[in-house]
């Protein structure tokens, strides 16, 4: 296991001079992290996750799992943000994006809660209608309007469908270990809980119970995603000079400063677009701020370079790209040549399909860093747990690092308050009254 | 139907002298667009679509997607790019993105040739193990490599279950109208074949056969798109100060030149998430050229507001959004009160859920204007056929005046050729072999 840094594709935009210039910013950066005397440094609690774990509640989430894979056809997970984007895109790698079409011993999986869309959760609902299902409400206070909106609706179906004592076996909840509207319910209604750290903030969550108990119902193997993000820890804890890690967010910040806005996430897996809308909302949320800030995007290759690609080879040079380049592909197909050559691709056959990928790779490489986008390659081994689990701490410290370095708190997100303060106030929520007519004003309704 | 542009968001950052003087470009743009006078003319066939086009063709589609529904029960889609996108958008977003998921009297529809990925493939083969499948294989030339490859392998899996003779049945070609390879096979095989036009590019593509045959086989009445289209292409023939679209294209451009560099498309409904995809190939493989254009990306509301929404409302003030305010819902959710009210949720009881989604909506344009992002509102009656159809011919009509007034050739994508090349190069294709050695020293392996 493993996932190595390849800056081989930067020469022609980073000299080694301007690493060992910003060296020791990224020393600073580390020290502040480590030390806990950085902005945020009361959710540092990601840190040592992997080790500092309740090993008791990770039992009880593993026995979780187990019941509801025996007595749930469907898995309802209502979470928003990190509340759902780390399991789904967890989940979604390791087994699939078409987890819920393919044929399994595992229930599907579907989330809601991360909308107000009313026809989306009517679509969901209508799933569960002929199936049986359990729910795994995830919320730190329980008032957070989507996911708590969405739970009104399903706790009211599980207890119609089930009955409230039944309820109690089909409702888990991932909450606040001590207070809040949620574990004060699931208190009173007698429903397993599992905890939030106070000292982990959403985005970092995906390792905590917010992550893992879907990802175990999933039938993926969670000791083996903590074994992967320990040894990320003991790895990740290296000097600078034997840090890929530290590297790749002193080459991101390098980068932002020569004028690189916007970092593009690229996979040649279409089951890694999850993971992708993970690392958006770990960075952009980490280090958008102040004004400040890499724009995180994304896309699936070969599948994009016939929509984004022309852009990203040929377009404003304001990007720079970053590349997850797994080794070992999960399924192969053996290309067989055709007796009649009629669309002349007979030049690919007798040969595994993904050494095509792999030819895809880098011919695209070479392609967009002569068209002047610098390229950043991550080299992970294969998509397994271990590996997955290695690459999302390899992520969460390298953005940790990164927004250090640009002078932010990458720990908090101020910014999210602002739509839901005036939406509070637009619909009259107790508290918010005070803004409602000079909002209304703006909008002039 | 209808699409309205409202600027009301706009007037903190352009005045209206703004308008008033970019408008000489706009109207010089539209002269060049109708006058076929302008770069990439020759690719201009999307202009009058929705009245020209071939209606014995258009009655062979409706034919074929009903033969399709009655003897598949999964439709696989073999396309790249514009030869998929366009039909997967408007499916998703008129029926479902949980469409394969849902009970329905309608094949399943799954997108292959996208991907050189062997998993993904894979898991699409298997889901046609036990099922009857047709497919639809789209491709001008018939030798693009992803959907060739794939074409391939479905090809000969179609043959062996159902033999040469029933093969005929099930396989329907979309492609050039006279030449190529696919042309060539469909017609000594004996395949249904309709056509994609010589002046309409990929990305244009939605309205032809190309979108056409997927959308009507999902259950879209494709007379009603048609219909949309034909009113769009009425409406937006108008003068300037008459002309949402383009006026659209103007902003855009003022905004671009103030140095936002990234629009960002919004919705409101999970249902988008395609369209967004569709509109990024749009305009970014039209206007991403020569060292300039507008980065397109996207996101859906409130879900993506728990992600990339501190990065909007306070990162790096570099962007712009445009939403697609669509004004009612198709099923939509009574949010009854609790009695016991733990959750505080009851001040937004007694309402539709969808008045919630519309506060959430207005309370973020409020924020993000204040926030330092323009806000441009498309406002779209409701997601149907006649609006789909009327949208989509507004965005490729703002596109085309858009990039005439950046000025660049918005009808060629020049830019992935170049990914492929190397691709060849390095896979020893016949005729490529010439730079494959340079290419592997630059790779150094």
């Amino acid at each position: 296991m493993s996932l190595k840094l390849n800056t081989k594709y930067l020469s022609e935009y980073i000299n080694p001079d301007e690493i060992e210039g910003i060296r020791p910013q990224a020393e600073s950066a580390v020290s502040a992290l480590h030390n806990k005397t950085g902005l945020g440094s009361d959710f540092l609690g990601w840190v040592n996750l992997p080790t500092d774990y309740d090993k008791e509640e990770f039992a009880r989430i593993k026995a979780s799992a187990e019941k509801i894979r025996k007595n749930s056809e469907v898995l309802i997970v209502i979470g928003i943000g990190g509340s759902y984007l780390g399991a789904r895109a967890v989940i979604e790698l390791l087994r699939s994006p078409l987890y819920n079409n393919l044929s399994k011993d595992t229930p599907d999986i579907y989330y809601v809660g991360n909308s107000i869309n009313p026809t989306y959760l009517s679509e969901i609902i209508s799933i569960c209608q002929d199936r049986d299902f359990s729910v795994n409400v995830i919320s730190k206070s329980g008032t957070t309007t989507e996911p708590a909106l969405a739970f009104r609706i399903f706790k009211k179906m599980i207890e119609e469908r089930y009955g409230k004592e039944e309820a109690k076996n089909r409702i888990f909840a991932t909450t606040d270990k001590a207070r809040g509207t949620l574990k004060n319910l699931a208190d009173s209604e007698g429903y397993e809980t599992f905890v939030i750290p106070d000292d982990v903030g959403g985005r970092f969550s995906v390792l905590t119970a917010v992550g893992l108990l879907p990802i175990a119902v999933a039938g993926c193997d969670i000791d083996a995603l903590m074994r992967g993000a320990q040894m990320a820890q003991a790895d990740f804890g290296a000097d600078f000079e034997n840090n890929d890690c530290y590297k790749y967010a002193a080459i991101r910040n390098i980068l932002y400063r020569k004028g690189k806005s916007v970092e593009m996430m690229i996979s040649y897996n279409p089951s890694f677009v999850m993971m992708s809308e993970w690392y958006k909302q770990l960075f952009g949320e980490s280090e958008g701020k102040d004004n400040k800030g890499i724009f995180p995007a994304s896309a699936i290759f070969s599948t994009d370079l016939h929509s984004m690609g022309q852009y990203i080879q040929d377009g404003a040079r304001i990007m720079f790209e970053t590349v997850v380049d797994i080794k070992e592909v999960k399924q192969d197909i053996f290309l067989e040549p055709d007796a009649e050559n009629l669309d002349g691709l007979n030049f690919l056959a007798n040969q595994n399909m993904s050494v095509v990928n792999r030819k895809a790779f880098e011919g695209t490489v070479l392609a967009h860093t002569e068209g002047g986008v610098p390229n950043i390659i991550l080299e992970l081994d294969r998509v397994d747990e271990e590996n997955i689990g290695y690459m999302i701490y390899f992520f969460e410290k390298a953005c940790a690092v990164s927004g250090y370095m640009l002078g932010v708190n990458p720990f908090n997100q101020p910014g999210v308050e602002s739509y839901k303060s005036n939406m509070f106030a637009l619909l009259g929520k107790p508290g918010y009254e005070g803004a409602k007519e000079a909002l209304e004003a703006k909008l002039g309704s």
